[in-house]
């Protein structure tokens, strides 16, 4: 019988936090009957956000077009949907049954390209478009076809998803770590990069690649224009591959932000040598359809041969789910004006953003109104990476530990409090520690998702169970459905 | 910018001939208003098989419930479509836009033991099933997972799935083929395997898991239950992990041959010691739902910590699509007697199967009357792996040539065969050359996947082709449209 020896060795190396213990013990108390908060994972409609009308209208006629023979089921429907689930079935009959190309569908691949080239006014080219399973599938590619062994290194930033981390670990590659500067709103520091890529050099490390993800996964950051042109003008002096993880890309809340893609920084820069694969999921932005795994990747600054490399590798596994796909070509090709559903659909999309908007803004309030708990506003995406202070361990002697140590002892006190936190309100929260932080500071990730006034019962908690936790407020531990708004 | 040399050169390695440059050749042929068959790739809705109506129905309301609140459109649905459509939403409210848990929805998962345990008499373990983006993600999971590095070796038959050939490629490991006996229905010889794996450990190799799949792909051959107890003892003295493809078990035609699954045979054999991952997916059978993406692979024999590493791999993309995890549902747990559907379901299902079997039959008729093809009557699976004769090349000096040189100068002329033959009459097989075959044997596999008329054509353009190609009859290369039936 197959032992844990027996498997290969960076599969146990590899880490997921998102999906952790911490994760597998909330679970087991939900299964006890206990209410739990996820608020681990950016899963908008777990937490009830409501789907687009308009696109699942679609995928029901796409899936059964009968319902478009049957006069009765058809007055349930707007006519524009009607008439573009006729339009997809026209152009691509065999539905969502069948195979399609490997690379996806070519209308919804010409799509996303047309989308890119109206978001940012450049060119793009569907052949450098292929539609995947969320941005995990892209993500997992792109890192088992970078790394040719051991030494080659991958620059990822702290903190980061770790989506990234894992597959460089399960494809025996060497992460490298920069710093993302939480004094200045988390955005990309210059001298930052340049230590990481010098210390990994001096380590033997081949760096080929660096991961930005804007607006950002943990941090909720928007990267300023200037700051993604710093990034291409370092990926170019060292010959890196940029790989911009920008599922978040509707997600921005603050007034004076907003989102620049690296594809039009890099077109600004008439940059023509630096290769690009940026990500975009239906997971995030309004619709949150994680349930349906649909996404793509855009290549810019590609050879022929490499992409005809990429599309093979796609191919083993056939192609992405046809309505993962179908999802993307709504999210990239929405109702337009004067369709029967443009009202509706505006209303909806609308609602959820400014939904997410006054709940980051609660969260960010909520949170730096406790004391010894702090966060950077959450400028865009789904999280509050959530810094707290805890005191320092009478009984341990930190000075006489090996940074690793000291390491390991700081992410085991950070995975103890939110194993507390969880146990004592039913919050489930991730560590900061799987997401890297800077040594001798404690986070952790929250998603801003969960309904509105559940955001508020879980900041009043949070706030009971710090002071709690911390010592300075011994009792009182609410749970959080106790009205704590 | 990033050149050839610059990627992972597994993934130059890795081939996927079911893909492969014929398909791209046949894709700018379509664009161009070619007709072409696409016998390349078991996709039976690409070929006008319809999907069964009650899962479609299920899909739809599940993708859209409002559905059900509206009394025209209800009007429309089977009372039991609809009882399940709300049992299901029920149970998993977030329907298909959440992530599910990682290794799939549990009541699905239970679904999945539970069928396992009716089909096979045996007990199943619902916690050791895991819900997979098709069959494919499965043993991408698997490969990934059973390779320590490059001197570990997976068996593979000859021919066989290219899938699993790329997979061992793309991670650095060894395969190690074995022989399928062409001359005994294709099945697994216990020689033929001890000859390969003595090979194998000769030249360094770590022998740790073997492919079999039942019924075969490319053979389409239905293996004995003798033959299942062969391999297994034959795994359980060489300490292999048995990755068993059981995709095409419903895929059964010839009278006397029946599908045994590894799990039952193990089970017969109290066998409890040799690891067995086996996989299904709703993209064969009589569903045919490969746009969908969903399929399960089940684990025995392994230990608790074993399997937490796979749903840790599992969880590292989150989660499988939610359609396809449903359409997995509904493979497993189909209409029962009583139920509204059931008979139409049931018609449905038989309409398919009987529709294959009449196809195999007629395709397993016409090549054995061609002179110079021989086809096996293709038991089951959707393929026929048709032998065919080319004439000694008279300029070329074979007896000169190293074992390799011959291979590749065979793989070639297999190659050009299968180009012509799309190019004069618009068929897209695949060579055989890309599963892999013996040495100075020429095969192709095609499915029978076209309508009926269609499969009677491509006998006949076979034939024509055949003949003009090997020489003995210079001309008269019909169009697959003229009405060669």
């Amino acid at each position: 019988m197959i032992t844990l020896k027996d498997l290969n060795q960076n599969v146990l190396r590899a880490q997921y936090a998102v999906r952790g213990p911490i994760v597998e013990r909330a679970q087991k108390l939900e299964a006890e009957g206990r209410k739990i908060i996820y608020c681990n994972i950016g899963n908008p409609q777990a937490l009830k956000q409501k789907p687009l009308t308009y696109l699942r209208q679609l995928l029901a006629l796409v899936e059964y077009p009968a319902l478009m023979d049957d006069p009765r089921t058809m007055a349930h429907f707007p006519a524009d949907v009607v008439q573009r689930a006729r339009d997809i079935l026209k152009r691509h009959p065999h539905g969502t049954g069948a195979y399609t190309q490997s690379c996806g569908i070519p209308f919804v691949r010409k799509a996303v390209a047309d989308s890119i080239a109206a978001r940012d006014g450049i060119p793009a080219n569907w052949e450098r478009v292929i539609l995947t399973d969320g941005a995990s599938g892209g993500v997992k590619l792109a890192v088992v076809s970078l790394l040719k062994g051991p030494s080659d290194g991958i620059m990822i930033p702290t903190p980061q998803y770790p989506l990234y981390s894992a597959e460089i670990a399960l494809r025996g590659g060497t992460r490298i770590d920069y710093d993302l500067d939480e004094e200045n709103e988390w955005q990309l520091s210059e001298s930052a990069l340049t230590d990481s890529i010098t210390r990994a050099r001096r380590e033997g490390t081949n760096p080929v690649a660096i991961v930005v993800i804007n607006p950002g996964n943990p941090t909720g950051a928007v990267l300023s224009y200037d700051n993604i042109r710093m990034v291409v003008g370092f990926a170019k002096r060292h010959g890196l591959t940029v790989l911009a993880d920008e599922v978040y890309q509707e997600n921005v809340y603050s007034a004076g932000r907003r989102f620049f893609s690296f594809a039009k920084v890099m077109h600004d820069l008439g940059e023509k040598d630096v290769t690009l694969i940026s990500y975009h999921s239906v997971s995030k932005g309004f619709l949150g359809e994680c349930g349906h795994r649909g996404g793509y990747m855009e290549f810019r600054n590609i050879p022929d041969d490499v992409m005809a490399e990429m599309a093979k590798l796609q191919s083993i596994a056939l192609c992405s789910n046809v309505p993962g796909q179908l999802a993307t070509y709504v999210m990239v090709a929405p109702p337009q004006p004067g369709d029967a559903s443009y009202a509706s659909y505006v209303a909806e999309r609308d609602g959820v953003i400014a939904q997410l908007k006054t709940k980051a803004e609660l969260l960010d309030k909520g949170i730096n109104a406790i004391e010894g708990m702090s966060l950077a506003m959450p400028q865009g995406a789904m999280y509050g990476f959530v810094r707290f202070e805890l005191p320092p361990e009478s009984d341990v002697d930190v000075a006489a530990m090996t940074a690793e140590q000291r390491r390991d002892r700081e992410a085991q006190r950070n995975s103890d409090y939110c194993l507390a936190l969880l146990e004592e309100t039913g919050i489930c929260v991730v560590p900061g520690s799987g997401f890297g932080q800077r040594p001798g500071t404690f986070h952790f990730r929250t998603t801003f998702l969960p309904p509105m006034d559940e955001i508020a019962a879980l900041v009043a908690n949070l706030k009971t169970f710090h002071e709690s936790y911390t010592g300075r407020q011994p009792s009182a531990r609410a749970p959080l459905t106790a009205g704590a708004a």
